[in-house]
């Protein structure tokens, strides 16, 4: 299908099954953590999946791309990003399959049934409020800042929308992992299996990514860092593997 | 000074500043859970420690030896461990650093007065009531699983005896992570610092450092793993180096 692409957007090849996604540098652009947490989620052929704060929607197309789920809602507060995600989403003839939607997670409730969606995933703004310099841009600050929704709305829109056992992924920064681990077991989501991420195998984490279980019972499984860089700066074996072998 | 070495018991040398150990085997030996607390836990050389569970006095015994704190406290429960532990306390001459104390956590403040204690550290059982098989012996039992206290005895304990800002160590399995960051935070220890131990860079971890501070603000650190063996089965380079420089 043919769609526009606006001034100031670039066009990214996905590097799996041909997939492109639309970006917008001046706002936002995809990272690893989009990357990591696509190849971190499970989700079976038959399962919806809602991915909470899409942006580009790099992330349903990501799960499209590799087989996990059958349908997904891309939900985006933001009317122009949610416009370029659909725009994206025609581009790879996925209109079938990724439904974006505009709308705001603090109104989940009345976006999705309670307890019916089977997996909700999640890459959301890092930074609290008032926490480091904010972008002049609003949508790059909105991507980074709790400012349209802060880390509970997150968790707990995804508590109400998920089926009981139903998985909930994320991908943060771990500085909040107590917040995290806290509001998901108040919200009923039960963290089930941690990864960090550390750029390199002498150095602090960066990210985590996290599965949860509604309703599941406690036990945490701590999975092997994944490295990112080995010591000659080269991306390691897992990590090429993630990038260029992505299905 | 000369002691008495029990039938069953055995001396372990702690290839530290010449100090040594009276272990009971039958009961409960250190493992490396310990040796990576010491190394992990961080004390002024002016400071009071407190160690919640002190079973041989391993704990108190290696942060003498490597000037971490100027006083230890050694809380235990039961008399006949707590007695074993005051003669390797006399065998290495520390009577005037380490006082081994019969109590239990779940009267911390009998035992202590309220928010008096710079640093408590502690290498409490691993296992929930009713989690893995009993070991037949009650002092290695109560050692491994929950009967005596729980993980909130422990956690409450420490935040009563602890300073404002006073630091909190504590060794654990992963797998209790969730229970452990939603306990610290409901008796107002932070969590501040984690580091997972894995055997090998590819397995998950199987024992969690947790560092945490009273009344402080949220924001964890994520150190690097640490990882006991390299690929060929031998320790890795930090390993040994908290093994056999124990200084």
């Amino acid at each position: 299908m043919d769609v526009l692409i606006n001034e100031g957007e670039r066009l990214e090849d996905l590097q799996i099954g041909g997939y492109r996604l639309i970006q917008n540098p001046a706002a936002f652009c995809f990272g690893i953590d989009a990357v990591l947490l696509s190849d971190f989620t499970r989700a079976e052929p038959n399962e919806i999946v809602v991915d909470i704060g899409t942006g580009s929607g790099v992330i349903p197309i990501l799960l499209a791309a590799k087989g996990k789920g059958s349908r997904f809602v891309g939900l985006e507060i933001n009317p122009t990003t949610a416009e370029m995600a659909q725009r994206s989403v025609d581009l790879n003839d996925l209109q079938d399959k990724i439904n974006i939607t505009v709308g705001d997670i603090k109104h989940a409730n009345d976006l999705f049934k309670r307890a019916s969606i089977d997996v909700v995933v999640s890459n959301p703004p890092y930074m609290a409020k008032g926490e480091g310099i904010l972008n002049a841009e609003d949508s790059k600050a909105a991507a980074k800042h709790e400012l349209l929704c802060d880390l509970e709305d997150v968790i707990s829109g995804a508590s109400d929308m998920l089926k009981f056992s139903g998985h909930f992924y994320m991908v943060h920064r771990p500085h909040r992992l107590a917040d995290i681990i806290v509001l998901l077991r108040k919200h009923k989501l039960e963290p089930k299996c941690l990864r960090f991420v550390h750029a390199y195998a002498d150095k602090e984490a960066i990210l985590v990514l996290i599965e949860a279980v509604r309703g599941g019972k406690p036990f945490v499984r701590l999975k092997p860092p994944l490295i990112i860089y080995n010591g000659d700066g080269q991306y390691t074996e897992e990590v090429s593997k993630i990038y260029w072998e992505r299905v």
